[in-house]
């Protein structure tokens, strides 16, 4: 953990009552915070969280932390999950180079609030900066998928490629799903394109997360700023 | 196979052009249309075909028919498929009792034409007649989808409800996914309903099939109706 991930995921324990479900997202950041939360669950915090990826659920299990399901009652009362870009503004996000997208964007919705925790370099004036965007889908459909994607009216087009494992086949995600990872400039209207691509049969999810945050907590000298909209 | 399927089958065979790649749909109907495929085939057709479900895959392999996927190439000429529910007129479909909606849906969207090939019972005057609509879920996501299907502001409200192997336990589909069947009455607006039940995170397919027909073979006084839109 680095000193900022752990400033972060100490001012995201402020989000979270006691008492609590919660949502627990993926990724490094998300991580740092999970090991965070165990320390104050062993200091007397009672919390449940519902992980976004296995590898989560198991690190929870190491750490300590109890895990549940969605099957333990909605709403959740907050999810914690970091971000591969937040737009300035916004707060509009991309999502998913850590493959997790299906179920970070379930458990966002599962939950009254969306708290997104990132270094600053994550921050971009405009969507689609980072030039990637994760599209998940189901394994019989990614040929047709790619097809369709590469045909979208998109400025400069979207150049949609199959992520590999280091095995060099098709990365499987928790889901059992396939991930075309699509190149792109910031389009001008990500609600369009995120409706475009969800609109093609196969499509499970797509990177974007388009008004789900409540806040953005980002790391910044030393401290930490918080981002509403 | 029935007497009304080998008519209905022999019909749609004239929709295959020699040399073509098609989608073969699953379903009692779709299974007798592959039986009579596989005699033309026998008698020099050539056809290859992208099946729909693991099941349509088998029997098309135990007949002799070619089989491909769709890597292929796209589009694919046609797709045969059958239906649950076909709306007079519209001819707006339900499909998925048979738990094959994933791949039938994509097929579809990956064809230039899809022939639908029913008996007289699957016709409506309106669609949601039937009473029953599958909504194909990610698993980790049931129990959300679920809990938001049940809230959608829906005249008598959909009543969903996990549709179950002979086991006992979910039945999995050919993708590792559950299906969620909704109890429902006719909706006035069966596009929004449709697009209301894939807003929700985790949901994969529907089994409305909106727009998708071409044309509608309906088995009728020992003859067909050649329905289109």
């Amino acid at each position: 953990m680095t000193p900022e991930q752990v400033v972060l995921a100490t001012k995201a324990l402020e989000f979270v009552p006691d008492g609590s479900r919660i949502g627990l997202g993926s990724g490094h950041t998300a991580e740092a915070f999970l090991r965070v939360l165990a320390e104050r669950i062993r200091q007397g915090l009672r919390v449940r969280g519902v992980p976004t990826s296995e590898r989560i659920r198991q690190l929870a299990t190491e750490l300590g932390i109890p895990v549940d399901t969605l099957d333990g009652g909605q709403p959740l009362e907050v999810t914690i999950d970091g971000a591969d870009e937040v737009e300035r503004g916004t707060l509009n996000l991309i999502k998913g180079w850590g493959a997790a997208l299906v179920r970070e964007r379930v458990v966002a919705a599962a939950s009254k609030r969306q708290i997104i925790i990132v270094t600053a370099e994550k921050l971009v004036d405009r969507l689609g900066s980072r030039g990637r965007l994760p599209v998940e889908v189901v394994p019989f459909a990614a040929p047709f998928c790619r097809w369709k994607i590469e045909r979208l009216d998109v400025p400069g087009g979207l150049q949609p490629s199959l992520r590999l494992a280091n095995d060099g086949r098709p990365l499987v995600t928790d889901n059992g799903h396939w991930i075309l990872d699509c190149r792109l400039q910031p389009p001008e209207d990500p609600a369009a394109l995120e409706r475009a691509l969800r609109d093609i049969p196969g499509v499970v999810q797509t990177g974007f997360f388009l008004g789900t945050a409540s806040a953005v907590l980002v790391a910044e000298n030393g401290g930490v700023r918080v981002m509403t909209r």
